[in-house]
């Protein structure tokens, strides 16, 4: 983090980073951020989510899972067109972009649709085509995300890439992800991603269904054989915990969607204790309400001294490195991301430090995670390229994006 | 709340609330708010806090409450002057009028100064000198507090309520709360605040010291026989609750705060069963870091459904009213403060409803509360006067606050 210091960019990457103001010719940089006493860091990484559930956002709450899920958030789902998906898609990266994320990761269908909002709009992610395994979803997803592998691993100069998303073991049946999803995976050499524990009732099914907890049976499925990321985990045991360990397993936490959705709290520190690679996220729009990544590092330094009664357990700090190289690293991103070193990616946010919660300066660390507001985002640099200046967005269109996604949700919801 | 109507003011209060466009004759009213599809709704109130605590504001986060409060902050308040308890308050107020708090209530010492903040902003306010019950403090505090009532309660134009503030059952001894305390708040005819079962520590200290728990050991001293507002009561029984219940007690619930220094959860739902009268508080920005009220309200909605693993547990609306109605009844103020009704204060605020987080237009309720920012605030009017116009702050200085806050921080934090 930089509040009184520079940083020079050459091409996409951080070339230097210097903690003492810059002292050399200013006329050779094609571009400068005039910090002004703000404050410079790592954007924020957001570790699981479903873009396009923006189109939902407020349309269940305050609902029982079930009847949030089939009666509300199914129906709806099943009607969504490419369109609505491109223009969900849209608003939440204007929603993202506004609040500082620059890297997030995605598990939807249509998902060409996302890659190619990813694109255009200058943000770094990681995508994967929702897969259920169900005939006959099963090979209809299977072929879907191995086209969208293929197509956008890499794509838009690196700033995309893919994982398979397989989307829970209680939607994909134990030969589903032993004989296609593991092999597809190992063929295209990509990752995945999956919905773990997310729920009691989760556990409790896998437990009266295949005798053992959703880890155990994710392990006896051969899905670990794979580079994993496992969202949520919120109800996992201790051998549970040193399973996801001894097979490299990285987290998605969750907080306010756990909250919401009276899912539970996951054991952050415990996680945390064991050595496993985490980072944060929001969750889908529908379940959070929002895509504010402030108040997932806000929540993860608070809710676990809460529920120990321990005020020293997730410092700021650490809370931090959650949101930002934590979360790169859950993403499966390169060593560095999240993080303002030379040679990093040249992904950073500028917070603008005048509020009044920001006084007296004590430290910045705690003013950020303890007090900042997604709103104190006024600069936003992704891979090199600005995408917001000072507050005005260079790579989107807000007034479209508010058109298309009224239109879309007319359309959806008789409204 | 009105996101399609119109309020009309008279004075000091609401004359007339209309749920479809105004049809009238616009020229006879001095002034109009546009809402521009915004949305209107009553200003929120903060039910606990100690508003000069902003000066301490990140000054000693991640530490065990007794070092927390023994080796940080105990030892900068013996060194805090009457100009520093002035600016602090005036930095708390910048930061509430900034996130549309209309009204707060405040514990803390030379509290003529946060009287005259009060006055002088426009704000409204329910204040207390607070008592501590040990000698030579015990009759100075005493005396304080009964010069404070006579000379504030009821002070401009009604805007300024007192209280006695004993500051707890742990620093009150029995014979001070008995002797001193309830004969002061009978003869006074004020009502009194009191921290209660913060942490687990002050149940099992009370416990081993009076053979009691803290609620029952003020129900013995009787101090209930006065209106009392109760803050935090987190480590409370099921007889205890109804104890409170039993004796009228209110409740301010601060889960941001009971969860950053590790003192736990309150049972908000038992609370709420019980039939209690709740608003929701900050606590000071020593222990939350902020003083935003939309952060209690998503953390009234969001956490105990979390806890509890049960969705449909305290619903936006519900939220809501804890932190507008509820907190005003919480603070013994007149019926209609906090809700949009002819003859109620005019106490609201407009927030700017063109966020991406507020599409599409689903139910304004559960975007205010699951997704809303203090920032979103743009017009904020109390008792009927205007404080806040478009981000325009029309009754303080910001730039004279900083320069104030940061003099006083570095004389004395030497900095």
């Amino acid at each position: 983090m930089i509040n009184d210091g520079y940083l020079i960019v050459s091409g996409s990457r951080i070339e230097e980073v210097g903690k003492t103001p810059f002292a050399g010719d200013r006329s050779e940089f094609t571009a400068t951020v005039n910090l002004k006493a703000n404050v410079l860091l790592p954007g924020l990484v957001n570790t699981h989510g479903h873009a396009a559930m923006t189109l939902l956002r407020g349309y269940a709450d305050d609902l029982p899972l079930s009847e949030w899920l089939e009666a509300r958030i199914w129906p709806i789902e099943d009607l969504m067109t490419a369109e609505d998906i491109k223009w969900g898609t849209w608003l939440a990266i204007w929603e993202m972009i506004a609040s500082g994320t620059t890297t997030f990761t995605d598990m939807y269908f249509h998902e060409d649709q996302v890659a190619q909002a990813v694109e255009d709009s200058g943000m770094r992610a990681v995508l994967s085509r929702g897969m259920i395994g169900f005939a006959p979803k099963g090979e209809q997803t299977a072929m879907e995300s191995r086209d969208f592998v293929q197509r956008w691993n890499g794509a838009a100069g690196g700033r995309i890439t893919t994982l398979l998303g397989p989307h829970a073991a209680y939607t994909c049946p134990p030969e589903y992800l032993r004989e296609i999803v593991v092999p597809l995976a190992q063929e295209l050499n990509v990752p995945l991603q999956i919905h773990l524990c997310e729920t009691r009732y989760e556990v409790e099914q896998s437990i009266a269904q295949y005798g053992v907890t959703p880890v155990q049976h994710l392990v006896n499925c051969g899905v670990f054989a794979v580079p994993t990321l496992a969202a949520h985990c919120v109800h996992v045991s201790d051998h549970d915990i040193d399973l996801l360990k001894a097979n490299g397993v990285r987290i998605a936490h969750n907080p306010q969607s756990n909250l919401k959705l009276g899912s539970g709290i996951a054991p952050l520190s415990k996680l945390r204790s064991a050595g496993l690679t985490i980072g944060l996220g929001t969750d889908g729009a529908a379940s959070n309400n929002d895509l504010d990544m402030w108040e997932e590092i806000r929540l993860a330094a608070t809710l676990h001294k809460g529920t120990a009664e321990d005020p020293v357990l997730v410092s700021a700090c650490e809370a931090l490195e959650l949101g930002t190289a934590g979360g790169a690293q859950a993403l499966f991103l390169e060593q560095g991301l999240g993080t303002l070193v030379p040679g990093a990616p040249a992904d950073f946010i500028v917070v603008d430090y005048h509020k009044p919660y920001y006084y007296p300066r004590h430290d910045v660390t705690a003013h950020l995670v303890y007090s900042a507001k997604s709103a104190d985002v006024i600069d936003v640099v992704v891979d090199g390229r600005q995408l917001m200046r000072n507050g005005e967005y260079l790579t989107l269109d807000v007034e479209q994006i508010v058109y298309e996604t009224n239109r879309c949700a007319s359309r959806l919801f008789g409204s």
